[in-house]
């Protein structure tokens, strides 16, 4: 499984404290937090808390100069991603690009030229997809635009798109059969990432929701997820469902052993 | 879903102990627990404690004189299952046929009479299923017989025949295939049910690998288990799983809503 800590992103408050009052120490706190719970990218969103790019910038500079762990380019901008990869010392992925051709255009190449990963959210100009076949419609866009200009299915990340199970509940089965038919893309096929939490927005049980859709998306074929590092039953959950899945060797001690594997190299 | 509690089986000491003492109240305060957390069933095994009809006959009596929850006739003998059918109070299930010639010829015409309900399991005189295809290939003749026999998809219960996860850990994989592989047989499907906590037999985080397990098979398309349905955080794992495929409409307090509509009728 591909972690990728949610946690720095403009849309918390605390993190909205931090970049206007550039206090460095909340920032570290997630970073050392999330990289101790096994995030294998920390995820940096700046949200609409500023338009500059240095404090964009200063987010991830910070981030850097706290943990090693590579570091999820969050934002819509051009400008700040291509002043992001400039700086990333460990490979970094994209988040993201969109199905739209002006944003493919944009992205792919830079993903490609710096070798990094990129994440491919399946909606467009059209706005979100409501069935699977919108999706996988989408998502082969995506899939054969980045083939076409040399980006390999080991970088790239399809996002079907979750929706909150509150008001589309629908939506959450079809996000279940587009991940079962994105595998079918290509052999070995390219990761396929949920940014999960949207799937419990505004419920009472979200912790439950976000980790028993997670493990019905690992049964499905999902190996990414921007979630919640930190929750310690969702990262076992998702680790016990690849476990069934044959992903990793049992032990007795399963979970131990993937995090020993992952050795985060911080506070340990 | 449909929950079978497993919990009244000669395999647990103090269920040997209410047998050889003749002591009810064991009996009945798996009764009374089981039922107020959800049991679709109750389970009734007399495992290797003994081989007297009556004994049975005195569990059966006992669930049924304390909870008006349907009985699981779970034994191997025929001479059991026909006593047992003739004092269900509430049409029970026979647990189990095999895919062996002469179990189906003895207990299909016998759920078809009484018409109730039938686990197949998938395994023969050749023993255990080891890959999917054989699963499906037993679960093919089970079926068939069945429909031939006049017992309906809706009555029979295929298991896929759960294997441990600490020593037959590809077994796993197969099982979640083979379920997904059993929805084809009809439309409607039958049941397809499993034996849940032999997935976790001898491992330390077992109530972890169970709930996980119960999710990922849920989504290939499980609907019943027998299992322990009083941890309450297996229940609620499966309740969430259903409520994401979208078998139960969403609100905020779904768990509760479910339980209520169950009405167990049992010290609420």
């Amino acid at each position: 499984m591909i972690f990728i800590g949610e946690r720095i992103n403009g849309g918390f408050k605390d993190i909205v404290k931090a970049i206007k009052e550039k206090d460095k120490d909340i920032i570290k706190k997630w970073a050392i937090r999330q990289t101790r719970a096994g995030a294998d990218y920390i995820d940096v969103n700046i949200g609409a808390v500023s338009n500059k790019v240095k404090d964009y910038i200063w987010m991830i500079e910070t981030v850097q100069e706290t943990v090693p762990t590579p570091i999820s380019i969050d934002t819509n901008k051009l400008e700040f991603v291509k002043e992001a990869l400039k700086l990333c010392q460990k490979t970094p992925l994209i988040n993201s690009t969109t199905a739209h051709d002006e944003k493919l255009d944009q992205l792919v190449p830079l993903a490609a030229e710096h070798e990094v990963g990129l994440i491919g959210v399946c909606m467009d100009e059209k706005g979100s997809p409501q069935d699977v076949n919108r999706r996988v419609e989408l998502a082969a866009k995506i899939f054969t635009h980045a083939v076409e200009k040399g980006l390999p299915p080991e970088r790239l990340f399809l996002d079907p798109v979750i929706m909150p199970l509150k008001f589309l509940q629908p939506q959450a089965a079809n996000v279940l059969e587009a991940i079962r038919q994105f595998k079918l893309l290509s052999d070995p096929p390219p990761h396929i990432g949920v940014g999960l939490s949207n799937i419990s927005s505004q419920t009472i049980e979200s912790r439950l929701i976000n980790r028993t859709f997670l493990v019905m998306a690992i049964e499905a074929g999902l190996d990414a997820a921007i979630c919640d590092v930190t929750d310690t039953e969702l990262v076992n959950a998702a680790i016990t469902a690849e476990l069934i899945k044959g992903e990793h060797i049992y032990s007795d001690s399963f979970i131990k052993a993937y995090q020993a594997a992952k050795k985060p190299g911080v506070g340990d």
